[in-house]
């Protein structure tokens, strides 16, 4: 008899599957790194702000140290931009750290998460990485459906996860709907409220959920370095909560989960207003750019208020991993969903203008030769 | 009726205590930060090598995009230096995040994990995490009793962690001892052997553990380049195991876990045999002034094999609180051991000469006054 190793539910996992890494493409494809074009990862193209690297630079002569487990820096500079106590804040190596430290510290197995249909990969992960039980509820119009997700709330479930904007989708919420959802969420039960792409909103859209942890004790506000700030390659992300949340999340941290230079740098990008309006400048553009390029091409897409569209790229269920393979033939790397349940589309990632043109000029050849 | 947040399990932790950072124990001390010596963490004090900085410069251009979530080259770079295939091959954020993922990819709940009284508190912490149940096991002079580690793997036990050299006490185990050990594990008990400070042992006292891995399929071998490699800030650590333990860390692995600049720093310091040449005889040479002093002031230490002492600086149970606050008052940091059940010692990180000096006049002028 051979007992196989790790839990049931640990074998059960379908590993996440990343964005193709430019490296990689340039070896699979035999093309030259220089002229790949990469919209896969929902990274911004105008990469690290120079505040941020001025920053890292100052805090590289310290590496062989481990870094500070309680960032005193990085959230006394979350607090003051936030107006939050210090106390509030969990940091996470990425907000992907955040997600999982969630989800270990509020539920356990014989529990369930709520998520919906079509959203971040990373619940249906964490959620199958405890053994609980997903209750997955359908979108509506790619978005999530609050009312459905409010209903599908079990005697069992501790935690919900909502993404606004929604990734892999773009949809959006507003701020009146997750407010009016977070009052008849019951209390026992956290609500995730992931924000990855907020920086990208317009003016009109915004809202302010961190203004609103001070009433729900149950809600957990995460927020990424990694898309309009632009610091993906150094991994910090945080989370804004009350104490029960936070002081629940620290038990289970990493000590050492943000290195040195994240921190350091995460502090200076916090606080380069420039720089975020320059990204969301340039990001509305070239959603403009691609959107049109989409009318023009008779493409159905999904309207977005995050750096990406999802574009249907076929109405037969090959079409994503035949597009998909297409474009990386010439060098440019999109993302497939067919992971998602969205064998048909494509997720675009808002870049450069010249980046953009690149990808709309190999799709469009792409589907004359289809 | 309030039902609290979160496991019972995760609210009975105690979280992680890590050495205070020199910035805080400035402030809270009022003490300059130049004139603090910092020997608590058991950090390199030669730093972070040259190689490893210009590596990590030439990798600041692409902090905008994610880290290769499957880290190609330092995969390649590990793969070629101990010859073991790149897929045997798990990276981690810190070798903490190797033994979490360990410990979650190979229990649950209701299955227990076995390791060392004043073993690494990483191990204890994990298994809380996990709700699952600690078999503590006796130490023998500080040190692992691997007969009665054995004896002690119960039906439900999936996992053991063995720590060579062991932290905070290090001790040290013969390669052949636990080559005993490990012809006598159940198949189906992974074994966890922790060699964070393997590179410390001199020439006499090597073993190959990584070559085992080949005829255990039970056996992981977790290392870590925060120690005598000099990237604690950066963090990465991996482990090396046989593909079916290997898959089970990499479900649950998060895909971005080691950041861009780790990944670039950590292939330069592998190779870099100078820098750990010198690492290693600067901390021999520091041992020996330690371990003199302690003899001259005649207080007991554990012989260590690590690049830190055990010593004990008292025979009341306040000694260890109580020495350290005065070293603090003079601008050392060390590393109380109270929460390791070890509360009459300390743990002093071995550093440079200097810093050793300056720790040693601090403990002669403490324990004259006390």
């Amino acid at each position: 008899m051979t007992t196989p190793f790790g839990p049931s539910y640990v074998r059960a996992i379908a590993p996440y599957v990343a964005g193709k890494p430019i490296s990689e493409v340039a070896r699979e494809f035999g093309l030259d790194e220089a002229s790949i074009v990469k919209l896969a990862s929902n990274e911004n193209p105008l990469g690290m702000p120079e505040s941020a690297q001025q920053a890292m630079t100052k805090a590289a002569g310290e590496l062989g140290r481990y870094p500070d487990a309680n960032a005193f820096e990085l959230k006394a500079a979350l607090s003051a931009h936030y107006d939050v106590p210090a106390e509030w804040i969990t940091l996470g190596n990425g907000s992907n750290d955040i997600l999982e430290l969630a989800a270990h510290s509020f539920v356990e197995k014989t529990q369930s998460i709520v998520y919906a249909q079509y959203s971040f990969a990373v619940y249906a992960l964490a959620t199958q990485g405890l053994g609980a039980r997903a209750i997955v509820v359908p979108a509506v119009k790619y978005g999530h459906d609050l009312d459905a997700m409010l209903a599908a709330i079990d005697d069992d479930t501790r935690l919900v996860f909502v993404a606004n904007p929604n990734n892999p989708t773009g949809t959006f919420l507003e701020g009146a709907q997750i407010e009016a959802f977070l009052d008849k969420v019951p209390r026992h039960v956290a609500v995730v409220l992931d924000e990855a792409y907020t920086e990208y909103l317009p003016a009109e859209k915004r809202y302010d959920a961190i203004a609103w942890v001070r009433r729900y004790p149950n809600l957990l506000v995460s927020r990424t370095f990694s898309k309009a700030f632009g610091l993906a390659g150094l991994r910090v992300g945080f989370a804004i909560a009350q104490p029960e949340l936070t002081d629940l999340m620290n038990r289970l941290r990493q000590p050492f989960n943000v290195n040195t230079l994240a921190q350091a740098a995460a502090i200076a990008a916090l606080n380069d207003n420039a720089f975020l309006a320059k990204s969301a400048e340039l990001n509305a553009q070239g959603y403009r750019r691609l959107t049109e390029a989409f009318d023009r091409l008779g493409l159905e897409y999904v309207p977005s208020s995050g750096n990406f569209v999802l574009v249907r790229v076929g109405t037969d269920d090959a079409a994503g991993n035949r597009v998909n393979l297409a474009l990386l033939k010439q060098g440019v790397i999109v993302r497939p969903v067919g992971g998602y349940g969205l064998p048909q589309w494509l997720r675009i990632t808002i870049g450069l203008p010249a980046e953009n043109d690149a990808f709309i000029a190999a799709l469009e050849k792409t589907l004359a030769t289809a």
